[in-house]
């Protein structure tokens, strides 16, 4: 065999992740009912499928399936782990596009739920995408241990919920301007808690599940948290540079629209220079955290400057 | 002690399950984030608040106080069970009192929540309850069993998501004709499929809760199902039958909307006469189903009795 680049492997890995999670949520998302379910109504099952498995790049799958791989973790738990978590952040893009939120006509070169199907399918697909991401993570196959599906639980319920990432979007819009009480600027740290909030708390998830699933250490686990937690405040200073540099086309969503409503980013407040500066510091931050592990997690490194260098 | 009536016993244990209900809303919806949260924005908890802390009758929670009291769980464990399953029933009324839903503007007397507040806000609160609700059933204090809880967790899942009341609801807007696909009118069978899932599922998931947390024989549990499934179709006819004759002052909603916008009911299909019919068999199922334990369950008659015979 032909030695590989990191980069390489990670590339092929990050689509083999996406093709599995495509293939088991097609599965879950059946039109067959489970045990306790009455019947599944084709319209929201087509709904919930295009939300789910529209393309996206499955990165927080990803994140939940290398971590688990690094503590031996059989990858069909993973996969189970990462499927659910997949099916909150698609919900949140939902939610998130519907008019009343970002009011966004384009995710992923396509048109929004709201637009493809209508207001109430989205809202309704989000509720039940949301609601079976708790329906996987309950089942056996994500793990024979129910301490451990039920610390899952727990855990991205924190991540996902009023202290994490919907608390997050509602601070998102307040900085906006949109309710009286909350018009003054936010400043660095604010951000920063914001951002940490909306998508910070879903990918540190990614990396804590896989230290759930594989029993880790406290320290092993803390430095998979820290891990998370650099990668995702790289993965947001990444995106909010694409929104100010790239174009509509290859991002696959509208650009420049930070700036149009105003939207508080680090790009803003930092300008794009430091925000680079901040974005190679963060990637070395998520490297550092894995020193315990060796040179094991190689493919965790290439996976944080892939945040930070996504194509414009 | 003078003895007391079931009906009677039966109006004060459902108050103070509604006080104690929301005393533990209160608390768990405090401004303090818990662990693995990382703040709570105050706009995002008053929402969850109003939402929650509406003076709703906290019929769920109530039945599950009594499915667990008669199987001699600790009470401060239902309550736990009970405040979920609560927080799920408060964001489903959020979420369908939204325009792009049923468009309602009052709710329990009260302007609905994205009245009170904003859309945005009242969709980011719905799904922030929905989240916290699977947060309070993975807590210790629900059940020391892990096993136990995940269970709860598996069991809300599906009462709540695709295959029961978010299911339920997209029947529903279907059968109003907003969808080109499901115009044709549903029959009866069909509109009992619709509220079974829509309002059923909850309220059979209230006793299956208690049974769960009483470790309940697979009869028992059987039982209490049925027992929760009966009183769900009679809650529903009770439900319609107050839309064709109650008046919204006492109702605290607006009242002859289904008729105007052609809900499907089965009052619409079997005429007010034979509905009330149907309502009186489904107590008597209720009663009968509860026959397995004895005289124990008085105040389990007595809810059935309540829900069908609510005040108009």
């Amino acid at each position: 065999m032909s030695p590989r680049s990191p980069d390489a492997d990670f590339s092929a890995r990050l689509e083999s992740a996406a093709r599995d999670i495509d293939n088991l949520l097609q599965h879950l998302l059946s039109d067959a009912p489970m045990p306790g379910e009455i019947a599944r109504p084709a319209r929201l099952v087509e709904a919930m499928r295009y939300a789910s498995l529209s393309g996206g790049k499955k990165l927080r799958p990803f994140l939940v399936i290398e971590t688990a791989a690094l503590l031996d973790v059989p990858r069909d738990r993973a996969l189970m782990a990462g499927a659910a978590l997949e099916c909150v952040h698609c919900y949140s893009l939902a939610h998130d596009d519907l008019p009343a939120m970002d009011d966004d006509d384009l995710r992923r070169g396509r048109p929004t739920l709201h637009k493809a199907f209508d207001e109430a399918t989205a809202i309704l697909a989000g509720d039940s995408l949301l609601t079976f991401a708790f329906d996987i993570l309950g089942r056996p196959g994500t793990h024979p241990d129910a301490a451990i599906r039920i610390e899952l639980v727990t855990e991205l319920a924190r991540a996902a919920g009023i202290g994490g990432m919907a608390g997050g979007q509602m601070l998102d819009l307040a900085a906006e301007g949109r309710f009286a009480e909350n018009s003054a600027p936010l400043g660095e740290t604010d951000v920063k808690t914001l951002q940490a909030m909306k998508t910070g708390a879903l990918l540190r998830f990614a990396c804590v599940a896989g230290a759930i699933l594989g029993q880790a250490s406290p320290p092993q686990r803390a430095a998979l948290a820290r891990y998370g937690e650099a990668l995702g405040a790289a993965f947001q200073i990444a995106d909010d540079l694409l929104d100010v540099e790239g174009d509509a086309a290859t991002v696959g969503k509208a650009t420049g629209k930070d700036a149009a409503t105003g939207k508080a980013t680090l790009v803003g407040i930092l300008g794009i220079p430091a925000a680079r500066d901040r974005l190679a510091q963060l990637v070395a931050h998520a490297h550092d955290a894995l020193s315990p592990f060796g040179e094991r997690p190689d493919i965790l490194r290439a996976a944080a400057r892939f945040v930070a260098e996504r194509p414009k």
